[in-house]
C-alpha cells in the first residue's frame, strides 16, 4: 500500500514515544524510522538511535556522540522532505511549533500531545486545512471517536468521552486535600508519564481532551459529555441523530491507537497487541462524573468555551501547578486553585497568533509559579 | 438525496411490518409506501391500505374490498418498476421467492426475515451479486455489525453476536422441560412475533442469526461467536485484526435498524426513536453462552456449517416444532429433539436450486409433524 511510511518520532524517549517505537518494531514492512527527537534522556535517545539509525535526530542538549545522522531542529525534522509521517509525542508545549511546521509542509501528523490542540486548536486546524495535511488522533479517546466516525456521512449528535475517573473518584474533599504525589502517580489502569497521570487524577486531562475533541471533530462543547468508566475498555462513544451509538473497545494499551493512526485507513495485524477476553469481562461499568469534586474539569471546559488564549493559559498554569505538587510545594487541591487564579488574572486575546499563544503561555507560567493559595 | 424512496412492505401486518410503517410515517419526506402485503390479518391490512393508499397490494386470501390499488403476487410486487426498496418482513419461508424476485430486478432489499438467508443463503447472495442488488440487514444484531463495518477496509477477525439469552438462561434441564408456552412467550426485552420469541427462548434464533451473518458478511462460521448480554443494549460487536473492537448500542427498539436500512448511508433524525440514558445505565453485563443447555443453538450451527439443504430443513422442522409446542402438543425441550431427528433423517443436497430448497422444506415439515420423541 504505497510502500514503507517514513516516520519522524518527536519525543521518542517519553512514554508514548517508546510505545510508538514498539509499534514500528512490530511493523517493519510498513514503517521506517527516519528521525528521532528526545528531551533530556540522552542515554535512552542514544540507545534508540543506535537501534534505528535515523537519518536525522534532535535533542534538547546536543549530545557528544556521532553516528552519521544529521542534528536538526524539531521544526526542520517535522517539515523535512524525507519524512511522510510525524508522530508528535512531546510533552507540554514543545510539540506546538513542530506540529505547525509539519502541517505547513502537508505531512500526516499523528498527534499524541494534547497541548498542541488545546493551546492552539484554531491555528492548528486552519493550517491543516490550508495545506491539506491530516491530523490523526493518538489519544485513546479520540482514536475511539475517530474509529467510530469512519464511513458515517452525517455529523454525530453527541460524543461521550469515557474517563477512568482516576484513583480518587470516591474520595471526599478532605481526603483529596491530603493526597500525596505517590498516591496520585499510581493510576489504576494506564501506565503514562507523570504529568498526564496527575492530570488524570484531577480530571484536568479529561477537560483537555474535551477541548481536543472540539477541535479534532469540529464539534460543539455542549454536545461533548464525559462518562466515568473505571475499566477503560470502552474508549469513547459516539451518538448519532437516529439514536444509534457506536463504541470502540480494546484492552487499555496505547500501542493500539498509535498503530491505528499509522495504519489508517487499513488495520494491521500485530500479535503483540492484547485481545479482549470476553470470558473475563462480566460487566462494563459507567457512572456520571462529579463536576463539583473535580474543579479542574470545569476550569478546562470553561477555558475551552471561552477560547482565545485561555486554553493556553490553562495548560501552562496546570503544568506549573502539577510540578509544584510533585515537588510537594502545594497540595493536590491547590492545583485547581492556582489554575483558577491564573485564568482569572489573564487578559484574553481572541483569535490569537502563534506568537500571542506563546506569550500567554509565558505570562501564565510566570504568574502561576509566583502565586500561592492562602 | 435522490427524492422519496418508494417502498414495498412485504408482511406489513406482522410485528416488524407494523414497525416499518411507523418508521415510514415518521419520515414522510424520505419514504413512500407503494405496496403492502399481508397474510391472514385482512382487517389490519385493510386499515393500513386505507391509510397509505398503496398502488399495489397482496394478501394470502384475496379480500373483498376495492380501493383502486392493484392486487398482485408478492413476486410481482417485489420486482415491480414502481418499487425502489423492498422490506421483507414476512414470516417463515414466505419471503424467499419474493426476495429472489426483488434481487433479480436489482432492487434494494431490507431483509427482516431471517429464514430467507438461512434457507437459501448461497442462492440469495449469488443473485444479489449477479444483479448488483443490495441486501440491507434489519435484524438488530446484523444491523449492528453492518454499522460497525462502515468505512472499514480490512475484513474483521471475529464477530460477536449478542444474545439476550431469553427468559430461561438460568433454568435447569428439568425446569426447561416444564416450560409452558405462556412462559416462553414472555420475552424479557423484545416485543416480537410468537415464532421468534420461542426461537429466542431456545436460542434457535441466535443460531439462525449466525447462519444469516455468515451469508451477509461472507464470514466463516468459526469466527462468529455468541455473547450473552441480557440487557440487549449492545446489539453486536466486531473485532478487527489489530485488536480493536467496535460495538453498536441503542435502546432495544426494532424501528432503529429498520430506519437505518432505509436511510443508509445517511442517518435521519427521528424524535420517536428512544435515546439511551447513561444516567440509568450503570453496567452492561456479559456472560458466556451455555451450549449444553440450549441444543437448538448447536443444531443450527452444525446445519449452517454443513450447508446444502440442511439449513432449510432446520428452519422447517423448527417452525413445525414451535407450532406443536405452542399448541401444547409437545414440551419445550421436545423442540430440539424434533429438529435433531429431522436433520438426522435428511438426505442433504449440496448447492441446491431454489426448487430443491423448497422440496427439502416440504419434506422436513412432513417428517417433523409426524415424528414424536419417546
Amino acid at each position: 500500500m504505497g510502500g514503507v511510511k517514513k516516520i519522524a518520532v518527536l519525543g521518542s524517549t517519553g512514554s508514548i514515544g517508546q510505545q510508538a517505537l514498539d509499534v514500528i518494531r512490530a511493523c517493519p514492512e510498513e514503517l521506517q524510522v527516519v528521525a528521532l527527537t528526545g528531551g533530556k534522556n540522552l542515554q535512552l535517545l542514544e540507545k534508540q538511535i543506535s537501534e534505528f539509525q535515523p537519518k536525522m535526530f534532535c535533542s534538547s542538549v546536543k549530545p557528544d556522540f556521532s553516528y552519521g545522522g544529521e542534528f536538526l531542529s524539531m521544526e526542520e525534522i517535522a517539515s523535512h522532505p524525507e519524512v511522510d509521517f510525524v508522530i508528535v509525542a512531546t510533552s507540554g508545549k514543545a510539540g506546538l511549533s513542530p506540529t505547525v511546521a509539519a502541517l505547513k509542509a502537508g505531512k500526516k501528523v499523528a498527534l499524541a500531545s494534547k497541548e498542541v490542540l488545546v493551546m492552539a486548536g484554531e491555528i492548528v486546524v486552519r493550517e491543516a486545512s490550508l495545506h491539506q495535511a491530516q491530523i490523526m488522533p493518538v489519544d485513546s479517546e479520540h482514536s475511539a471517536i475517530w474509529q467510530c466516525l469512519q464511513g458515517e456521512e452525517t455529523q454525530p449528535q453527541r460524543l461521550f468521552l469515557t474517563a477512568s475517573g482516576g484513583p480518587f473518584r470516591h474520595y471526599s474533599q478532605s481526603q483529596l486535600s491530603e493526597v500525596t504525589p505517590a498516591q496520585a502517580l499510581h493510576h489504576p489502569i494506564w501506565k503514562m508519564g507523570k504529568k498526564v497521570t496527575i492530570d488524570s487524577a484531577t480530571l484536568m486531562n479529561k477537560g483537555l481532551e474535551v477541548i481536543e475533541a472540539h477541535w479534532l471533530f469540529s464539534f460543539p462543547f455542549d454536545s461533548i459529555e464525559i462518562l466515568i468508566h473505571p475499566q477503560s475498555i470502552v474508549h469513547s462513544i459516539v451518538e448519532f441523530r437516529d439514536g444509534s451509538l457506536k463504541a470502540q473497545l480494546s484492552s487499555p494499551d496505547m500501542r493500539l491507537p498509535i498503530q491505528y493512526a499509522l495504519s489508517y485507513p487499513q488495520r494491521w495485524p500485530n500479535s503483540e497487541l492484547p485481545r479482549l477476553d470476553w470470558n473475563k469481562i462480566h460487566s462494563l461499568n459507567f457512572e456520571p462524573v462529579d463536576h463539583d469534586k473535580f474543579p479542574c474539569l470545569k476550569l478546562a471546559l470553561d477555558a475551552g468555551k471561552s477560547g482565545g488564549t485561555y486554553p493556553a493559559v490553562l495548560c501552562a498554569a496546570d503544568e506549573v501547578a502539577v510540578e509544584l505538587f510533585l515537588d510537594r510545594i502545594i497540595s493536590f487541591t491547590d492545583i485547581a486553585k492556582i489554575v483558577q487564579k491564573t485564568l482569572e488574572q489573564h487578559q484574553n486575546v481572541v483569535q490569537p497568533s502563534l506568537e500571542e499563544v506563546l506569550a500567554a503561555d509565558r505570562w501564565a507560567r510566570e504568574f502561576a509559579i509566583n502565586w500561592r493559595p492562602e
